[in-house]
């Protein structure tokens, strides 16, 4: 394999095996080596030559994972036409049915192997998503009525923790049939904020992800 | 020191001296001789003979932690006279108000250091304390009308993991303000089901356990 003439894609080919091997594995039980040997003759070098370490590596995957998702909240955040609360379904709606999400729960990481990238997941959650995309739109919401709350900063962290967190069936495992009753639970603590955004084809996504997950999970 | 004349005070010294060892350098970070030194003359062997490893002893510490905790909600959740809303009331007024949370508040451990901790924390929520405890209580509530939901289960576990993980300052690190302004949407929440259990004293203790925190975190 040719290095350096095309750094990005040493820098894409490293980073797609890592994740997968982080994902099958887990992060703990994943060595450089394992990485190297899965590279097809990509040498200990050239991994030292873009990162510094194992978790340099797991910090970029996080990242470039992240990246496609804030692209995607912050094009809904900045459209127009749209109220604070149709903004939050729209985001919801394109969130679970990505197509990448059927990758990541068929892979099935179990996070208890993957403190870290909880930990990762959590607080980018509080300390990004929920303040640069979320919260914006809550203010809108409030704005134009669509949203009622005196505390926007906090509903935000609500919202999204129980949507990254609770409803995801790789943290808390659950059935397909649990994941819908989650989401009903859901769908009314938004309605005590005014928000009406769950619909039943989101329910049937959300009932066919945690299937998926549940055929896959290790 | 006598060992074995008194197994249970030993057993009892050894889960003290874990416990603050975990909650000050981190449990990854405690050996088994850390918690030696500690003890002043108990012999490698002598812990031995009462666990098999640093984990089982961990276990154990969360083990004492529960039961403490588990007692409190067995007692509201088989008290007489009170309708489903006012036992999670008195739950949440006396979780709060326990003095052993000032200690550990003190403490102040890092769960970014501890995710063995933080992992026992919330299946202990999800996998004991939402279905023994908080899931009755709300079965009775909606019987007697002071509850709304069609998904008992589900409720039990999103108030839970709220109130033990989100308005945790040592999970989310959070100042006094913050505290006191999530604790409100934590009461809307509440409101969007039926219940009106946060009050003013509660809003008070709140604000101090954050208080305690931020004064003595590491």
């Amino acid at each position: 394999m040719a290095r350096n003439r095309h750094p990005e894609e040493t820098v894409n080919l490293i980073l797609g095996v890592a994740f997968r091997l982080f994902m099958e594995k887990g992060y703990e039980h994943t060595s450089i080596q394992d990485i190297i040997n899965n590279l097809g003759g990509l040498s200990k070098g050239a991994i030292y030559h873009h990162f510094k370490s194992k978790e340099d590596i797991l910090v970029a995957v996080i990242d470039r994972m992240t990246a496609e998702s804030n692209e995607m909240l912050a094009d809904i955040r900045d459209s127009s036409g749209l109220s604070g609360e149709e903004k939050l379904k729209k985001i919801f709606r394109e969130s679970i049915s990505r197509s990448v999400q059927n990758d990541i729960f068929t892979v099935a990481p179990d996070f208890r192997d993957n403190p870290k990238l909880l930990f990762s997941l959590l607080h980018d959650t509080i300390d990004n998503a929920a303040p640069n995309y979320i919260l914006p739109i809550i203010r809108q919401g409030i704005s134009d009525g669509s949203i009622k709350t005196d505390y926007p900063e906090q509903l935000a962290e609500l919202i999204l923790l129980a949507a990254n967190a609770w409803l995801n069936p790789m943290i808390f495992d659950s059935t397909e049939e649990e994941s819908r009753r989650k989401f009903m639970v859901f769908r009314q603590m938004l309605q005590g904020f005014g928000l009406d955004i769950v619909d039943n084809e989101m329910l049937e996504r959300v009932g066919e992800l945690a299937s998926i997950f549940q055929k896959n999970k290790q």
